[in-house]
């Protein structure tokens, strides 16, 4: 899977950094992009990625505020003429975003091509396929917020065709057979055991992606263990914990905290606030949370991270 | 004053043109910028500028297409943070524009710390100061769509003082008389007559700015003798008039009769499709009409065009 940050700022936009949104892509099993959080132009940081607006079917608001919402109205309206005229959009967020959505395109009278489905979102297990399991639970913040846990489903080791043509066992019905790990009886009489030619099991990924949030325990339940976690750190000192509570916001280090604690495997920070404008000051600032959690990386607009499952031991 | 394009794309942004907006700034008699619609990432484009969001205070909205307002709920809850604190924000919009603001904020609970005052926009005039009038005619397009006709008013000559202090007069609290054009007798028992020092009135300048339109009297009637007319062009082709009535658009042929035939100064068009990716194929399309209005632009986002008051003839 790969993910591609659209907008790693906070509440404002700058030059460098746009409000908040994630694109995750899907590269095996299915081939879906999902969102998380749409701020406003991400309709236009889509644009200098190689991503399809058609191409996505579930985008998940985290919570209301604008910089994570106000850019749903110009994606669902550009989606129709993107290759998205047939698909359907699935949209998981907190109650108020279907009256959001609603008002902004019927007052700007767009009709778009395909359906879209909302559904009010609540913690628990909000989605299931072969592929994946998506988990919300409520943050801390000064709305309700939610963050989300994915976790991609084990994937059943392939089959061995070397060793069956080395047994001389040719390709036929039966290879899906021996695949599913049924006992097999050979023309020749051989019976074979499927399991003894099926390759090892891959642990499926796991990618935690929260909202905004002050530090809490829900952070790092969703979090355990993850192989990637999105962590906000609107505020880059260690020493603005105090700031940081009373604005339903965390620091880099808190973040840290929240990674470690969970033994995530990789950390990136992401909704900077607007004030960090000098990035080699901003790289100094998060000494602490480094120390703390050295697998960690300031994410930055465009920047693209690829999980590959061979990577999970 | 200056105009700057914020957006000169049509309904779909692309990676050079965003979607539709446009700051006037004006230089003299009064120091406020007005922006002409607010499509989304108005305020991403104004981070690219010297123009200041707190110093905004008239948002004129053509019509309620989402590639005209969506920037506006994000543009609103910034300029809290931008200077904006304390200056009241007027908007003219037509009917709908105060249940979209209304229903934005209110469920992405933003606070914004200034007075909003929506006015539902029709026709005729708008708004009248010292400076400016503003007056406002329907076009002709698929939903309720305004031009604007922004009159400067003219500008008393100023003092000669030169040639008041070559006749011997210094300055004093008569030159406040003499510059009204009063007859001021002098303690040395001269009578002067005001007027004769004081220079020529400059008229003012006049821009007429169109929301989205197919071509029609209207137009013209707003762009009358202007020193400078935005007008769409979502289609560069001179053929696709009939596509353009359909959608209500125009070609830009169109848009160079209507600044024929109103006698206008200055043509810029704007709104130019996303299908146009080659400018210089583009620029080819338009020589149609280029030769009906010789004084022509095509505007490029963040272009600024300086219009000065001596430039009047």
């Amino acid at each position: 899977m790969k993910l591609t940050f659209l907008g790693t700022g906070a509440g404002l936009p700058s030059k460098s950094r746009n409000v908040s949104s994630l694109a995750l892509q899907w590269t095996e099993g299915m081939f879906d992009t999902w969102l998380f959080d749409c701020g406003e132009a991400t309709q236009i940081q889509l644009l200098h990625t190689p991503i399809k607006p058609g191409r996505i079917t579930k985008i998940f608001i985290s919570h209301l505020h604008g910089d994570h919402i106000f850019g749903l109205p110009g994606f669902l309206s550009s989606r129709s003429f993107q290759g998205g005229e047939a698909t359907p959009l699935e949209i998981y967020g907190p109650e108020g975003i279907a009256a959001y959505i609603e008002t902004s395109l019927q007052i700007s009278e767009t009709k778009v091509a395909y359906p879209i489905i909302i559904h009010d979102l609540t913690q628990g297990i909000l989605f299931e396929n072969d592929v994946a399991i998506v988990e919300a639970k409520s943050l801390q913040h000064t709305i309700p917020s939610y963050g989300f846990r994915i976790v991609e489903k084990d994937k059943p080791g392939a089959l061995l065709v070397d060793r069956l043509v080395e047994d001389g066992v040719q390709p036929g019905p039966h290879y899906q057979q021996i695949k599913d790990g049924q006992q097999v009886a050979l023309p020749d009489g051989r019976v074979l055991n499927g399991k003894e030619y099926i390759g090892e099991a891959k642990k499926g990924r796991v990618v935690t992606i929260l909202g905004d949030t002050s530090y809490c325990e829900a952070a790092i339940e969703l979090a355990e263990d993850a192989d990637l976690l999105i962590h906000e750190a609107t505020y880059a000192e260690a020493d603005k914990a105090e700031q940081a509570k009373d604005y339903g916001h965390s620091t880099a280090l808190q973040a840290a905290e929240v990674a470690h604690k969970a033994r995530v495997r990789q950390l990136v920070l992401t909704h900077l606030s607007s004030r960090y404008q000098d990035e080699d000051e901003l790289h100094s600032l998060l000494l602490d949370a480094r120390n703390l959690h050295e697998n960690m990386l300031l994410a930055s607009d465009l920047l693209t991270i690829e999980l590959r499952l061979s990577e999970k031991d």
